[in-house]
């Protein structure tokens, strides 16, 4: 089974021509009427959401860039599913041209690596089958602003993730109505629609992506989130979902899957995203960014340094497995010498999703460090230190994100 | 324990200064710049969003009135949870001013019927306790539209129905916290916070309702909705919620909360939503409505008369068991003759959630009448007809919600 070529000519043209067009920059250009006023709720200067994420709710995004965007950690909010216009957004490269959600059922998908490869659009798919899945969705940076030798791109803090629903079809029922997937396939791998500049080869700026075939167990190709159409922003009109994986494998706007023998030339595939000591390069033997690691914060009280009122206070927070479902969550407002065991509230909503959790302390008046600890049903347990390396990823070091809560 | 008696007019100044300000007839001004062309999806040209709503999602929604706006029945999704924009609103009364929502915290709330009655704020509430409830939340008069003597009110369909998420503090926690329910009573009754028009005997329209006092078990005081702070139109800064009663049970911007031996002496109460013969009118002798009737339907596809491609078809719809967990669903292809049992798709979201199924079918060109019937843990199962009664109520007929699908 071969592994991606770039694609012919002809069909990047006629790509280019029928979906392509007028992304790019476009993206890039603030709304009308956006402001760029500082909400004082960042250090910086509040940069204005992009065109095509305008409908984010403003006051609970940190904009770093057009294509980087973050929840505020004081509006998670305790409802279990993130609301879609809080989640956060990553582009590895712009988004391509709104006009590609305009009708959705005439997105075209390859799909190859079966007994029986076609070409077909998502108006078909969604008569093959139909599923959801409520997960987290998180990118592989997220926690990157706690790393101390400040490694290169965006310096996340919590809310580089976000709790949501897809719906589409299962991947597994795709490749079974295709005849099957074809022998000797190690992987799915699953190539964007984005725009690829000019002048310069594809594989260093494309984003594809491979994952290893047990994904098929969950993966769904999906074309709602949260109830809606999928938004481009969040990689409509079709996404590949790798339920347990990091963000960066859950392919926006795919326009071709394979399962595949090898992995991905890509270089967002061969040696970005991979986890490698500090001070040395990504590469092919380096792990890959797939599985979600466990991990929790607390939501709320989170105003450092504003003071709480003494008495009866209820610490809320998050908590996820990751690859594996959730088992429990410890809270400490110790700094870690003591835990005690948080309460779940809300449904369960599944193997991949996170849970709120409580805790009712009685707190007098006093500094407090309050910290958070996940066990997932793998026995993993969220350690004290983040594990250093050279990108800033998979931070799930419970003391990076505990905070100090001032009670008066 | 006294029944509930007009508020001092000390205590209605106050209120009307402080929080009753802009109200009325401003949520009726439409917003600018919202289209008041027709869309083209319903038969009377579209009515513009009201300001306090002017958020919702205008293409999924038909615009009744300014306090009755409903989902369409093409756009309920398949997530499980109604995105909040996507959420029906039906009020008695206009809605406040937007100002109640701006210190959600600052909102206060007189509560009675306790062994320690008290008046207190959101902000005293939050430090009780934590929970969350996702919950079918629906109108009185949904399927109203289908009554053939045409009853006064909205002539909803299937869209003055959602499935959402509320967090607050459980009730029980509160009345644990005030010492208790004091003896002798036997109901639940809150108060709306909606400015009462002068002149006018308060009890003929103030937004006042009783529920039974078992309804204790499971009522919140809740301040989000979908993991968002609880907007205006869905009854923010705080609204009392009563899962698997009907919508009008679930008091809006509640401003006294009182555990009473008799129930509301309001005319909402008394002799408004009360189920009656035709021809006969509301009185307190009739049942009220409290308890949400197992109910389902078909959700896609739902375009009649315009043709589905022959071949697989994924029969899409939502199910609840209203006041008792929903057990299973069937969907009938001929009209009722035979049926067969569709298949939950995504998270159980708890007792008084609806679940969206499926059921794939394979279909030949022609005409095909499609139903679906839902039956719940207790036993009751959708009926055939609905109960013919005066206002119009609790329409669960099988029959009324059946779909003629064209199959080409």
């Amino acid at each position: 089974m071969p592994v991606f070529q770039p694609q012919s000519d002809a069909l990047r043209a006629t790509r280019r021509q029928a979906l392509w067009t007028g992304g790019g920059l476009a993206a890039l250009v603030a709304a009308p009427g956006v402001a760029l006023a500082d909400t004082g709720k960042s250090e910086a200067p509040a940069k204005a959401l992009p065109a095509y994420a305008r409908w984010k709710n403003a006051d609970a995004m940190i904009v770093h860039s057009a294509n980087t965007i973050e929840l505020r950690r004081d509006h998670f909010g305790q409802g279990s599913v993130t609301p879609t216009d809080y989640l956060y957004v990553r582009n590895n490269l712009n988004p391509p041209s709104e006009d590609i959600v305009k009708d959705p059922d005439a997105w075209v998908i390859e799909i190859s690596g079966v007994a029986n490869p076609m070409r077909t659009t998502l108006g078909e798919l969604k008569r093959l089958g139909l599923t959801s899945v409520t997960m987290v969705l998180q990118c592989s940076g997220n926690g990157r602003g706690y790393f101390p030798h400040k490694p290169s791109g965006t310096q996340w803090r919590e809310g580089a993730a976000g709790c949501v629903t897809f719906t589409g079809v299962p991947l597994k029922v795709v490749a079974e109505a295709l005849g099957g997937v074809a022998g000797g396939a190690k992987y799915i791998t699953g190539t964007g629609g984005e725009t690829i500049p000019e002048g310069i080869d594809p594989k260093t700026v494309m984003v594809e992506r491979s994952v290893p075939l047990a994904a098929l167990d969950d993966a769904i190709l999906a074309w709602e989130l949260n109830g809606e159409p999928l938004p481009l922003a969040h990689g409509g009109p079709l996404r590949m979902i790798v339920p347990g994986y990091m963000g960066v494998n859950n392919i926006k706007y795919i326009k071709h899957l394979a399962f595949t023998a090898e992995q991905s030339p890509a270089k967002i595939q061969q040696s970005s995203y991979r986890f490698t000591p500090v001070g040395t390069k990504g590469n092919p033997g380096a792990p890959s960014l797939w599985a979600v690691p466990v991990n929790s914060w607390l939501t709320s009280p989170v105003q450092q340094g504003k003071p709480v009122k003494a008495g009866r206070v209820q610490l809320v927070g998050v908590a996820f497995g990751g690859a594996h479902p959730i088992k429990g969550v410890e809270v400490s407002t110790d700094g870690g010498k003591t835990w005690a065991a948080a309460q779940w509230f809300g449904a369960d909503l599944g193997p991949f999703a996170w849970r709120n959790f409580v805790l009712a302390v009685d707190l007098k008046p006093g500094t407090y460090q309050v910290a958070t600890r996940a066990s997932n049903a793998q026995g993993e347990v969220q350690p004290r230190e983040r594990v250093e390396n050279e990108r800033g990823y998979n931070n799930n070091s419970w003391l990076d994100r505990s905070i100090e809560l001032v009670v008066a």
